[in-house]
């Protein structure tokens, strides 16, 4: 499958890397690629600076679309090229994986509405506001919904890709894949130790 | 604090990821730069490509020390240049943080030697021939030796930095640090579940 990985100025870095180490190593299955709406080096404010490829170019066939959050989708969440980029890949991807505040930009979209979809929890509020007819869930690690997946904060997003490994080649070898790098998966996408404390 | 990672071609991206994120983020604390021994962009097996500085320019003032593993380190642990740059630059800093692999290119130097020290459990005995003198730790999360830091494959070195982070700044800091990235942080370095499976 081809994954592509969306960035923008300030995106949250293991929200990104997470993923990218879990399905990068599975080389059989999965082969990535980094996109930004205009192309070219795209810096974090961890002092990441990585290369990407402009967006529209040849990201229509696109098997696994991922979407982080960070700081910068406070500002993204409100650029309408960007939106509209996501709401247009989105629909020709296979599957979508949002992590952490990135499911406040696929809400924008709109292509969450009546989904099961969650987010960070610290921002929880100001992420559902980007949504008002999205099934938020407060409590959950992960949620999936149709071919949309949606992770909690930062962190999550590798419990969720490993669960989207299971439901996809099954749970050995997602387990497989979490041993191979000394990864205490959190299994159940119910699970969440973060909320409500 | 400066912090200064090393890249290779062919790092292990979550071996720098996983502490970029932890420590990137306490902006008050730590300030982090990416280094190569020619410095320009560096690629990874997962198509991650990363602009560093060259490793001699102004890395003299690090107070942190990276050293990520992943495939590159087979190649790399025979690049006498790089392995007299990583001895010189880990006696000048204050602290030395080694994730997977990199324990093999670390002790390549001697530094280990007679020190604690452990590695990725499914390459452990490549990485233990690096270092006859080293007292190779096989069941540990990580080890803490003097100012020399070293974990288990790849996922661990998330864990140790936490583990850096209660020793340096206390534990609650570590434990608010890990909640605020929704981060289940394995806190007991001696608890080891990837070890004799």
């Amino acid at each position: 499958m081809n994954v592509g990985v969306l960035l923008f100025e300030n995106f949250e870095t293991l929200d990104v890397f997470g993923p990218v180490e879990i399905l990068g190593r599975l080389k059989d299955f999965y082969t990535i690629s980094f996109y930004s709406l205009q192309g070219g080096l795209i810096r974090n404010q961890h002092g990441v600076e990585i290369s990407t490829e402009k967006l529209e170019s040849d990201s229509n066939n696109l098997d696994l679309f991922i979407i982080p959050g960070g700081q910068g989708t406070r500002k993204e969440v409100d650029n309408r090229a960007l939106i509209d980029s996501i709401r247009r890949i989105s629909l020709l991807s296979k599957y979508v994986l949002t992590v952490c505040t990135g499911s406040a930009l696929l809400a924008q979209t709109g292509l969450l509405d009546n989904r099961k979809a969650t987010s960070n929890k610290r921002v929880f509020e100001w992420v559902t506001g980007y949504g008002k007819s999205v099934n938020w869930i407060k409590h959950a690690r992960w949620t999936v919904e149709d071919k949309y997946y949606t992770s909690s904060g930062v962190s999550a997003g590798m419990d969720m890709t490993f669960g989207f490994l299971s439901d996809v080649h099954g749970l050995e070898f997602a387990r497989k894949a979490a041993f191979e790098i000394e990864y205490n998966w959190s299994e159940d996408k119910a699970n969440d130790n973060f909320c409500n404390q």
